[in-house]
């Protein structure tokens, strides 16, 4: 591909800061919810430490939810970079959560068992039950209706993956081989499925796979898109690792 | 041009909220200065003026400073529109305003006199003298060497004039023929001049157009993009008009 030959190319995952619904312990998934003061402070030094690192973005991707939009927004200034172009995409968002969105993690654990719990959330191709029609959640949906996006009722991280790469083919990795230093500002499933993808990670490793919120993940990719070094380095010591 | 039979295409212009050079009464220009808690409030306002008018943009565009990004951002959260696709351009900045950038208004006023101010305002093709290159504001304009735009030392509205149009029918044009209600948000100066490209306004009729802040600016244009009734129409009662 064109530009192919320049590298390395320079792309900076980061997972949306602390949202209302993490510090509550409910699934969001495609729930629109707010950061927390604590989200947004989160987002602030993530933009400081990439201005810190000359990590400065060219370009931001988001998701469509609030939560990365502001992250994303808040990062930029602190790095005095709010100037850049943004673009977004349903593609990004994160793993649709089914029946559990707005459901209190522990609650469910309660229900279900610690295995079935952990079986819908780190497995990769098993999906949390389907979420009713008449949810509350399809709500704030009426957007996604609006572009023509099927909403799915539920997504396993296998379902997350088969939507994420064609947005991540088509349209990041130009930006990359162009040259630019790309922020993927998404959530805690998407980054996941993300980086499967980018290391080449086997199915059944993916669920060991953590992204911790408020640690700048940065990749440096030779002109094949492949990482100079597997699994990226953190700017900072994040809460949680792999 | 393709779409251009789907009619009518709907704009909104909006200017940005007050900032804080507003309220110090300095001239600002390419100075990146922030919004004033009153300008963000303004801003917020704005947004819940479009949706209550229906007009939800699926786009918006903005210049390369902090207090129209700022202003679209609070604006499209409050219109729940915060997950459409941004762009940005410097051909969207303010004028900018030379020597004048970060002098007081009524200062220069009692230095030059009320007429000589007004005409380094509002004519047409007068610039104000221009920037000294050691001054400090060309400080914050790495961002626009680095991205290879020249950046002026004095503009006139004629110059302002001929960086926009371009911007004009190769970015907005396609948005507007495609479908979208467009949003742009940008300055005083700049908005000045795409009233007057949109309306085929007279160079000397140009001074006496005032874009008021704190009030979104409704255009419905038809097939050729001329306004089905010149000069648009504020959705709400703006602080001052034509």
């Amino acid at each position: 591909m064109a530009g192919g030959t320049v590298a390395p190319h320079r792309l900076v995952l980061l997972r949306h800061g602390e949202s209302v619904w993490n510090a509550q312990d409910l699934f969001a998934g495609w729930a629109d919810v707010p950061l927390t003061p604590r989200g947004r402070a989160q987002a602030r030094r993530c933009g400081a430490q990439l201005a810190d690192a000359g990590l400065l973005p060219d370009i931001a991707h988001t998701s469509l939810l609030k939560r990365a939009i502001d992250t994303a927004d808040l990062a930029l200034d602190a790095a005095d970079r709010h100037w850049v172009d943004v673009r977004r995409s349903w593609r990004l968002n994160e793993r649709h959560y089914g029946a559990l969105q707005g459901r209190k993690r522990s609650q469910v654990r309660d229900e279900v068992g610690t295995e079935q719990l952990q079986r819908w959330r780190r497995s990769w191709d098993v999906a949390p039950p389907a979420v009713d029609v008449s949810t509350r959640y399809r709500d704030s949906e009426a957007r996604y209706r609006q572009l023509g996006i099927p909403v799915p009722a539920t997504e396993s991280l296998k379902d997350v993956y088969a939507r994420l790469v064609p947005y991540w083919e088509n349209t990041v990795v130009p930006d990359l081989l162009s040259g630019r230093t790309v922020l993927v500002v998404a959530h805690g499933n998407v980054l996941r499925a993300l980086v499967k993808h980018i290391d080449d990670l086997a199915d059944d490793h993916v669920g060991r796979l953590k992204i911790p919120t408020g640690a700048p993940l940065h990749f440096r990719l030779d002109g094949d898109l492949r990482p100079l070094a597997p699994g990226g380095s953190y700017l900072s010591s994040p809460e949680s690792r792999r």
